[in-house]
């Protein structure tokens, strides 16, 4: 598909031995997972049998899969690029495969989400070599996203806007939260997502419990919902958005301290503009917040980066003083919980350049932000 | 919940503290995951942010969780134990904080699944202690099937069973693995599971991908169809069936090699007693693939273990010695792949004991195993 070769371009493999070679590092090391679905398109499943590709700094990179895995490899975007994809049967030795073909490396990067299982048994194989995470490489190539992953983020965020667009039809008194996700997770699909990543629905006194799930409780008249909801989309990028919801009249001091809320989330927004760091975007929101009185109710950072993972650099937090560039992409997501309710509001948010755009950013997220009153 | 508690009993803590003692580690670092669920029943979500149990040799174990994951951490099973809960703030230190109480372990085991993310942050923290798995104190436990989780791998199977038994009416030529695919993971969910964990449809020359998951491959008559799904249900505990039908009239040679499967799998089924070596269960269905002249298409192990996990120990293949013992849970799904098409039947087995159930085995999938002709 003409939208696959735009997301994963095949020149992006040499990019990324060129990135080895510019970290010092004799070989990256990428199992199933977004950083090997990023480099090459190969959507592969994380198993405990190793499938695994190697970029190494000097020779040919090379994909190895398990025999059975083989076709699927093939059949995926892993199989157009210039890459040899090697097998090994079930009773043989994977590890030691790759040590045959790269050697004594001195310096591993591993995926950041390879499991122990993986590391230690690439630690036996490479006992000499110093083990680094793959996000050194690749971290600063996927924070910077080209026009076409913005274009899957701005589809993913269409996608969860018209969920949360039907939310309010479905926050009846008497359903559970649990009732209520499970329409929403349904529409998460129906609207083009192949994959539910999460749903939060707080009800009461689970809106100040920022990553409740689901639970039995009972919605009830004068509730305030908070519903932060995200998928994954054909494509591999990701969608996550968050709004509140109030159940017919809600207690004054709610009101008062949405008001705030919306303010800072509305401001950290619209502070976005390439030069500006991450942990001002947090400053912010969290000034406004606490200038108002709220701010040890503000518990969390004020958003993570988003691309091919729900939670992905660059994060909007304290300390990160990485200066925004364009094709950043994150949420915006500051919040109060006080208790006995909460309040959060999200957007995702990109970085771009004001003299091509006219402005600092754009949102992914276009759904009314204002409280909606059941 | 009754059956929550029968499945995650609260004196599990103990007996894997114990367990740690056992062998001879210092402590156990457990990231959300099965081993984090089987310990404790918290059903977290693995993220960035350290939510992390410990569970030292000499002291009290501790859950450290996220600041904003406190009250998620108190509602779940978790919190019923006797097991002090600790956060970190979003700007604090979470493995610093794990060192200080830990001190200066010589010998750390981590979740099997834990990333590498945070498999190097605690390398960085304990400098001189040796990383091992934490299988190598769980497997032996979490191997061995308590009766409520054989309960919760029977109520699995019986959803699986009931999605297999509505495939023959979705499989009709002229519609696409994939939308056959999304019929069939709608099932998945309404038939009980909270989790999709994979959906193949492998049409034609697809039959003969083992891990071939959907494409937009149109059925068509004469096509042979491997249909493998499994998901997770509300108790954690996984299913995965497989089975293969035949869209009218077969070739000749495939009712020959489907009859050979259908006895292999069989008579290995058959061969599960205690004290049967798991690769005794393998190689009791690949002498009867290859004694037929199949050898070379039977390209995958004979099995994998299953329970929280859908692989997990013991795996059926050569090599593994385990004799089997009563609780033991697993999958025999063997397959000829000899293209153009390919066959698998997979059911899976719990190892009994026959001195109280007459047998040596018990089945979790009972859908009938001959070749459903469409």
């Amino acid at each position: 598909m003409s939208t696959d070769t735009a997301l994963y371009p095949s020149e992006r493999l040499a990019t990324v031995a060129e990135a080895v070679r510019a970290n010092a590092l004799d070989v990256l090391l990428l199992t199933p997972g977004p950083d090997l679905r990023y480099v090459t398109g190969y959507d592969a499943k994380q198993l405990e049998r190793l499938t695994c590709l190697a970029v190494p700094a000097k020779g040919n990179p090379f994909l190895l899969v398990p025999q059975l895995e083989l076709k699927a490899a093939q059949a995926s975007p892993a199989g157009a690029l210039d890459l040899e994809i090697l097998t090994w049967a079930e009773t043989g030795h994977p590890f030691g495969m790759i040590a045959r073909i790269v050697g004594d490396p001195q310096s591993v990067a591993l995926s950041d989400r390879m499991w122990a299982l993986h590391v230690m048994q690439f630690r036996d194989v490479f006992p000499r070599a110093k083990q680094y995470l793959a996000s050194t490489v690749l971290s600063p190539l996927r924070m910077r996203k080209s026009a076409a992953e913005i274009n899957a983020l701005r589809e993913a965020g269409e996608a969860i806007d018209r969920v949360h667009a039907k939310v309010p039809g479905w926050l009846k008194p008497g359903l559970t939260e649990r009732q209520v996700g499970a329409k929403i997770a349904e529409a998460i699909v129906a609207e083009g997502h192949v994959q539910v990543d999460f749903v939060i629905v707080g009800s009461g006194p689970n809106a100040a419990s920022p990553h409740h799930e689901v639970s039995d409780r009972v919605i009830r008249e004068g509730d305030v919902v908070v519903v932060d909801i995200g998928g994954t989309m054909p494509s591999g990028y990701c969608s996550d958005c968050t709004r509140t919801y109030a159940m017919g009249r809600v207690p004054d001091d709610f009101v008062k301290y949405y008001d705030v809320l919306y303010r800072a989330q509305e401001a950290a927004t619209n502070s976005v503009r390439p030069g500006v760091t991450a942990e001002s975007v947090d400053r912010t929101a969290r000034e406004i917040i606490a200038g108002a009185g709220y701010g040890e109710w503000f518990i969390h950072r004020t958003g993570h980066g988003i691309g091919l993972e729900s939670h992905e650099d660059p994060y909007i937090v304290e300390g990160n003083t990485l200066p925004l560039e364009p094709g950043m992409a994150f949420s915006i997501e500051p919040g109060i919980y006080p208790g006995p309710h909460g309040a959060r509001i999200e957007d995702i948010v990109v970085c771009t350049d004001p003299a091509t755009t006219g402005d600092g950013y754009q949102l992914m997220n276009n759904v009314p932000r204002d409280l909606v009153i059941v």
